[in-house]
């Protein structure tokens, strides 16, 4: 499952709390453009701000209305006692594979950071996607660790963070990896903004914010990535700039994804859970031109 | 309540959970020494490692046995919802007064920060303390900021990070925050290596993470500055150096804090909640010889 595009939803919230009819209406759009797997809360589905409860809650819904298209749940949490009972509710809700992102408090050593990922690959009977992203965890990988976390059993992926713009190095890092990594190992690449870039240079899969939303749109990138129809790839993935632009305007994508959603009609208006908060109805209505100038629907 | 010695013990955890006992005797030195508050669940507190009915039962154990000195319960999460529920929690089992840190997932903006602060002040009826640590919650306050949230009800006093280490420095910046924020809010300096030259510049309370296990040797440094004898509180803390320089070798107090509460036999040897782990052997043995050599006990 570890192929191809994984969408990442939001997951919507309205003054009552999870909007589980908005979260149904992004989930029906991803089976309807036919991705490879669907990331339920993911960073951009805001696992971060739901409880325990919650988060079952929600990985059962996207479960219910994932159609035939595998889940993978982010078990994300500062403690190791929690991730191991997210794993457990995420399994028993049917989740096909876990997304495990090294969340700190106390920075982490690398050690600790192994033995994380260890113990909940001796607790767990689905694959796991190790999750990289410092901006959001505080936690920085060496490639000597991934390769030592990579040795443990049901660790099949890694969701790296965005690389850099130039293909070049792009090719020159995944070369890299690829030689560090076992072959079972499938590299995914996030950051939207270098999704084709990454395509080109060989990942396997995008997990994809803008999949989550856009799903048809993403999906013909990766269609294309698997025809080896490179120049295609580049240039529907520069078709997005200014979306990518948009991303980096407002700090990442969240805020941006959160206002597109409610700019279809998809969710209220506000739906991102605080303290995060919606975009200004002056950046709303910026985000609102660029989705109607590129056709995004 | 937010001056002097503000002693913040570590929550201790065994191999079936939270250590009880172990926290019972943390917090009996504390009282012993006379603090002036105790800082319950505060970073070295590992808060954020518990769950929401753990906070509220470890909040529970401290005002049980915090005889009359006044506790200040950490209610950090990353959603908003949570830190209201948790302050709700701290406040019911008598909690007088809330310690608010803005943890953060995604990156947060000045605005979302305001707002957060701004919800709870509407929720309390017992002061709150701004916690200002960018290395755990990822998030830097500007000055701007501190003195919006310091115009908020009930906001009265700032846990500071570490300053630097130079006295002509750290005053010029204590006498810039003292021109900023209304007189009703002290300031408080945490980072325990430069907490001597924080008191002497003028700071109002040590949120002290030394006096949460050696309440004795941090109660002689604020006793000192309150008799503004900064020959005293300089010499004092010059003294502690060598414990200063662990917690700078081990990246931080949390785990030599953890190793020297196990080598004094108050709580098991490996006190800290996973994925943290203890210090090895070899660097016990050295938090034991610093210890015995500065006459801690």
């Amino acid at each position: 499952m570890f192929t191809g595009l994984s969408a990442f939803p939001l997951t919507p919230v309205s003054a009552a709390g999870f909007d589980e009819r908005g979260f149904i209406r992004l989930l029906a759009r991803i089976t309807a453009a036919g991705a490879d797997s669907i990331g339920v809360l993911g960073s951009t589905g805001c696992y971060a701000y739901f409880t325990r409860k919650q988060r079952r809650h929600i990985a059962e819904v996207a479960k219910a209305h994932a159609g035939e298209i595998p889940i993978m749940v982010c078990v994300g949490a500062v403690s190791t006692d929690k991730v191991l009972r997210l794993a457990e509710d995420a399994q028993a809700a049917g989740a096909q594979a876990l997304l495990l992102p090294p969340v700190s408090y106390q920075p982490l050593y690398e050690e600790e950071v192994f033995e994380l990922f260890s113990t909940l690959s001796q607790h767990v009977s689905v694959p796991v996607c190790l999750y990289d992203n410092p901006r959001t965890t505080g936690f920085t990988f060496s490639d000597a660790l991934y390769a030592r976390i990579a040795s443990l059993p049901f660790i099949r992926s890694v969701k790296m963070p965005g690389l850099s713009s130039s293909p070049a190095e792009v090719q020159a890092r995944i070369r890299q990896l690829k030689a560090l990594l076992p072959a079972t190992m499938t590299l995914g690449i996030s950051g939207d903004a270098s999704a084709g870039v990454g395509l080109n240079a060989g990942c396997d899969v995008w997990y994809s914010v803008c999949g989550g939303l856009f799903p048809q749109a993403a999906k013909a990138i990766t269609d294309a990535a698997q025809q080896n129809d490179t120049a295609r790839v580049r240039q529907l993935s520069e078709q997005l700039n200014p979306l990518w632009a948009l991303f980096s305007k407002h700090g990442g994508s969240i805020r941006v994804m959160a206002a597109a959603a409610g700019v279809l009609g998809l969710t209220a208006a506000d739906c991102l859970p605080r303290p995060l908060r919606p975009l200004s109805a002056r950046d709303t209505e910026e985000v609102a031109t660029v989705i109607r100038h590129l056709g995004l629907q």
